[in-house]
């Protein structure tokens, strides 16, 4: 199945991703919520709080890092198979500024997918009081199927 | 101060270390904690439990992540002048095996400890009730003073 | 300065740019040419021949990454003030598709433009004999101003 | 079959490993030179010349890269089923000082060997006119059998 933005995401595939971040004990811990799963892309948010801080005050790299591959896991399973999982091989990940404000939110993407393996990026953006966002980390990387 | 492996950790450095850690919320909430703290070295361990878990009941990437960058983010802040903080700025991380057992331990280490950057590693290993370990990620990435 | 993407390349940097190219002996050897300098970014083009391939006859990823990373590079650089020099300090590069045709071309693009640091990546495409064109890598890194 | 260090490399591997080599037309080109071929790891050696430059007359990131790249994949390649051929689908370098001196020389190491991906790494140094090294590169990947 070629990969294109403009496929539907087929209502099974929706349920399999929901059901699978609702097993993500972490993705709990940290209050993560799904605001939208599509083909080939997810966004997730969760709130900034001292629960996932570093010693600075702001949001730990580790928080964007894991909202963020978590939002790039499930866009890649959205354009597999039905019945598919997916485990994340590689990420690369590139922190460009403090994650300070109210919620971190990560948008991921399929970049490429394949039979073997999805190559997927995702923007982590850090939403202040007011709703502006500005992006704090970039993720590159690979899943595959499990 | 150039970087040699025999150097010995001042021990204001170290507390400054310990207090950092201390005021991660993130490692906090992941019951993380400090097994070691060297010149150009920190080991952590954390348990593995369904509050960093991801669907498949493993050690989620994101703990793996968030435990290997703070041990290679100390490692570097322990070779810094006292008074240094320590900000990551990208970090690439290889997940070789499910994350499955009773702890994760992460070792940190520096490859390079310079005045502007400091190139880090950090080798994370799932360690089973028996005590056995095996390596579950590679990280390896840049830091610099903040 | 900050960064916008309206800003306008200024001569002397575009000069810099292109008389940095040329000392370039890298890119000499591989026959590539510079597109299109612009503000934060950059376009290079070089042909497919044996002398730059891998085993199967395709591009070799040394031959993608160069080029990706060299027109990263002069990206960053067309945001730094006038005098500025730029290294790599890091790079990922992400293959996702085999690198045959006539031409390979790089755009690179910064992503955050800081006094420090800047955030960039590049993609690096085949161009076919009819001109069609297929993404063939995905880099994403660090330069600094040195 | 799993890995280990103390494999021997059997010779009808190193054979195609060497003849693979020699049709890397940029390995060639950068008149690199295999040094040794073992079971799990390869050392590959190239002049630093005008030819692989970059502006400051250093070797470009895109050398150090290409041969690190190269030294890695044949790493992963001797530990894979006579017949295997490999492609990289994903590496990260860090860049930890100048590449000047005489030769760059990789070292790739096979730190992962599965069935579907390998992953490994690659030192690049630099030798100096009196023989001695250091090191200038840092590669972390992902092999696939193709």
């Amino acid at each position: 199945m070629p990969y294109t933005k403009d496929q539907v995401l087929p209502p099974a595939v929706e349920r399999a991703i929901r059901d699978s971040f609702a097993r993500q004990g972490l993705m709990s811990t940290m209050q993560a919520q799904i605001l939208h799963v599509g083909f080939g892309q997810t966004v997730l948010r969760m709130p900034i709080t001292d629960a996932v801080g570093q010693q600075h005050g702001f949001a730990h790299a580790g928080a964007s890092f894991a909202l963020g591959d978590s939002a790039a896991g499930y866009a890649a399973l959205s354009t597999m198979p039905e019945g598919s999982e997916v485990l994340t091989i590689e990420m690369k990940i590139n922190l460009i500024a403090p994650a300070s404000g109210r919620f971190l939110v990560a948008r991921g993407e399929v970049l490429k997918a394949g039979r073997r393996l999805s190559v997927v990026r995702a923007t982590v953006e850090a939403e202040a009081a007011d709703g502006s966002r500005k992006p704090v980390a970039l993720l590159q990387g690979t899943m595959i199927p499990s």
